[in-house]
């Protein structure tokens, strides 16, 4: 018993580092709509159930930790559209500002968006993920015409926000409270996604 | 006659290239606001009058043809604040446009926001750029309380309505013709800029 557990935990330590190596590498070389769990697990040499072993989700999954996004949108999402309507555009500035507003959750977004600045394959790569895990499931929910369009002018707003303030860190945005740039996006937000 | 112009041209390529080497690193080096033409010109071996006589305008001009970037804020700006008020945020929308949806224009201004992702003496220096060249310049028109914060929350809308269109390419709105973008989009930078 003990010696099963010494041996699936030394080798669960190298195989899940070896799909998570063998993800980036698909992710980059293919984007996130052609990377596959058959793709990583050839490049890793492993067999496709163990991929779905460890990442149970299958693809997403396997990106989020390949990335190590500390957001599983699958979950994130539900949640902030779950809630009433007229409170969406609050929900939504206050969940951007909590992740960007952390180091530790703002650094690998951080790396998306700088690999999408510079080069093509980082652009489609954020561009499929954007919009598969977030942008289309936002949209989903609404009942407006444009509603791609409008769920991403929003997420442009969030997105320059989270620039400005915590990258760039111009004033008085870098130091204004939540509340106070809440009070100043939100109803900017909530107007996009509402007809 | 000859001699001297053939002197003067000769000399002008070698001393501006080297003025423009010097001020790239001298504004890496120390941010926008703590560089100095002074300081320029001794990088560069050059009397400070020579800096004035190649960027006429002093450190901004020198700043914009060291980082190629192809609008000058000090006409830009007061020419786009200069229309009837109710037009701003059209005007402001229609301007972004134009400059990122040329790749000529848009690749020194990616250039300043990837070293911003990459560095904190590039988020520095665009941050300094950004506040003087831009911010300041708008707020001052504006008689509003938050005039900072406001024009700060528009920047944000464009530079990442920028992002998505331009860099990450999300569709629909990388497809979308710029009026369809303005609809949308010019209400916001527009209200944020109005009481």
């Amino acid at each position: 018993m003990t010696g099963v557990r010494r041996g699936r935990r030394a080798g669960g330590v190298d195989t899940r580092g070896a799909i998570l190596a063998a993800a980036r590498q698909e992710f980059a070389a293919h984007g996130y709509d052609r990377a596959s769990v058959r793709g990583i697990a050839r490049a890793a040499g492993v067999d496709p159930s163990l991929v779905h072993h460890y990442f149970d989700g299958g693809k997403e999954q396997v990106f989020l930790a390949a990335m190590e996004l500390p957001v599983d949108p699958a979950t994130a999402v539900p949640a902030l559209v779950a809630g009433p309507h007229d409170g969406l555009g609050e929900r939504l500035v206050r969940f951007m500002l909590s992740v960007w507003g952390d180091p530790r959750s703002r650094t690998p977004f951080l790396a998306l968006l700088r690999s999408a600045t510079t080069s093509e394959a980082g652009a489609l790569l954020l561009r499929q993920f954007v919009t598969r895990a977030l942008l289309a499931r936002i949209a989903a929910t609404l009942d407006l015409p444009d509603r791609e369009l409008r769920v991403e002018a929003a997420a442009a707003q969030l997105v320059g926000l989270a620039l400005l303030r915590y990258v760039v860190r111009v004033e008085p945005l870098a130091s204004a409270s939540d509340d106070e740039v809440v009070a100043l996006v939100a109803p900017t937000v909530q107007r996009y996604l509402s007809p």
